[in-house]
C-alpha cells in the first residue's frame, strides 16, 4: 500500500511510520522538517499536500494540538487549539481527503484515552478526542467506494512520559502503539475507536 | 431550588420547566420570545444573562443547534454551527457559570443518542454531542465547592417525531426525557451521560 502519514516525526507517528515501511510505501508529512509540510490548521494546506501526493490506499493522522490546562485557565485560545488543529484538523483530513483514498482505502485518525479516563487539567481534550470519535462513528456510516475510517486512542506513551520525567511504569512503549495503527490500516474495521493501553496489544 | 433553565421554549425545554416548577423556582431563557434572552454563540450574551439573574443553584441547558446533513455536503458553515452553539455554546455556560452557581450546585447540559448510536447524516452531530460528553467527564473533576455537572443524551422525542412526520413509535415522550434532567438536577451523580431512551425511564 501507499500510505500517508501525517505527524510522521512525533513520537508516535515515528514509531508508525517503522512500523508500516517494512511492508508498504509511506510518504512522511508533518509541520516541519519534512519535504511533504502541512498546517492541519488550514485547509489550503491540507489541499496542497493532497494535491501533491496524488492517490493513496491510506491516509493516516497522528497529529494535532491540544491544550492540557485546569479548566478555570483554559482560555479562549485553549479551546480553539484543540478545536482548530487537533479536532477540526484531523476531520478536515477526512473531508477533503475522500477522493485521495483508492477504492476500500482507509482513514486512521488519533484521539487518546483522556475522551474515556478523563483526569484533572484535561477537560478539553476530553472534549476534543471524544469529539473524534463521535465523528468517525458517525461518518463510517457514509464514505463512498468501500472506504473506511477508525481511530486509535492510545493511553501514555512511555516514551512521551520519560521526556517529561513521569513514571514511565504504566505507560505503553510507541513500538506496541503503531500495532494498532497497522491493524486499523490492514484490518477491515470500521467506525471503530481502537484502545492502545499497556498490556492490550 | 432556584433554576436557571436555557433553551425553555424547546419542545424538551418546556417539558422540564414543567417538571421542575411543580418544587422548584424555573427561570426561564432562550434565543427569543422570552424576557431572558441568550445567544449561546455570544459569550457577551451569556455574561448579561448570569449579570442579570444573580446566584441560582442549577443551570440547566436544553438549548443549542447543530446541523443534520450528509457528509459531503457538510459545509464549513454547518460544522460551525455546531461548535460554535451545541457545543461551545453550552460549555461556555459552564465556564462563565462557576460563580453563578451557589455551593453543591449543578449544570446539566444536552447531547443526543447520535453520539453513541450514529446515523447517516449525523456525523456532525455525532461529533458535538460526543465531544460534549468527553468535557463534561473531564470538567467534572475539576469543579470547585461541590458543583456537579452532568449531560441528558436524549432519544429521538415522540413530539419531534410527529412534527417531523415520522413514525412517532420509537420516540420517547418529552415529558418523560424531563424526568431524567429532573434526577440530574436532585441526584448526587458528576460527570455522567444520562441517557433517556424509551423504556430506561
Amino acid at each position: 500500500m501507499k500510505i500517508l502519514l501525517i505527524g510522521a516525526t512525533g513520537t508516535i507517528g515515528a514509531a508508525v511510520a517503522q512500523a508500516l515501511e517494512t511492508r508498504h510505501e509511506v510518504l512522511r508529512a508533518g509541520r516541519t522538517r519534512l519535504a511533504l509540510a502541512v498546517d492541519l490548521e488550514d485547509k489550503e494546506s491540507i489541499r496542497r499536500l493532497y494535491a501533491k501526493v496524488g492517490r493513496v490506499d491510506a491516509v493516516v493522522s497522528a497529529a494535532g494540538q491540544a491544550a492540557f490546562r485546569p479548566l478555570p485557565a483554559l482560555s479562549d485560545a485553549d479551546i480553539a487549539l484543540g478545536l482548530g488543529s487537533k479536532l477540526m484538523g484531523q476531520i478536515n483530513l477526512v473531508r477533503l481527503g475522500l477522493d485521495t483514498l483508492t477504492d476500500n482505502g482507509s482513514f486512521t485518525l488519533t484521539s487518546g484515552i483522556l475522551s474515556r479516563q478523563p483526569m484533572p487539567g484535561g477537560a478539553a481534550i476530553s472534549m476534543v478526542n471524544a469529539g473524534l470519535e463521535g465523528f468517525v462513528r458517525g461518518a463510517s456510516l457514509e464514505l463512498p467506494r468501500g472506504l473506511r475510517i477508525n481511530v486509535v486512542s492510545p493511553g501514555w506513551v512511555t516514551e512521551t512520559l520519560m521526556a517529561l520525567k513521569m513514571d514511565p511504569g504504566k505507560g505503553i512503549p510507541a513500538a506496541q502503539v503503531a500495532k494498532v495503527y497497522v491493524k486499523a490500516i490492514e484490518g477491515s474495521m470500521n467506525g471503530q475507536t481502537l484502545d492502545a493501553l499497556p498490556g492490550m496489544v
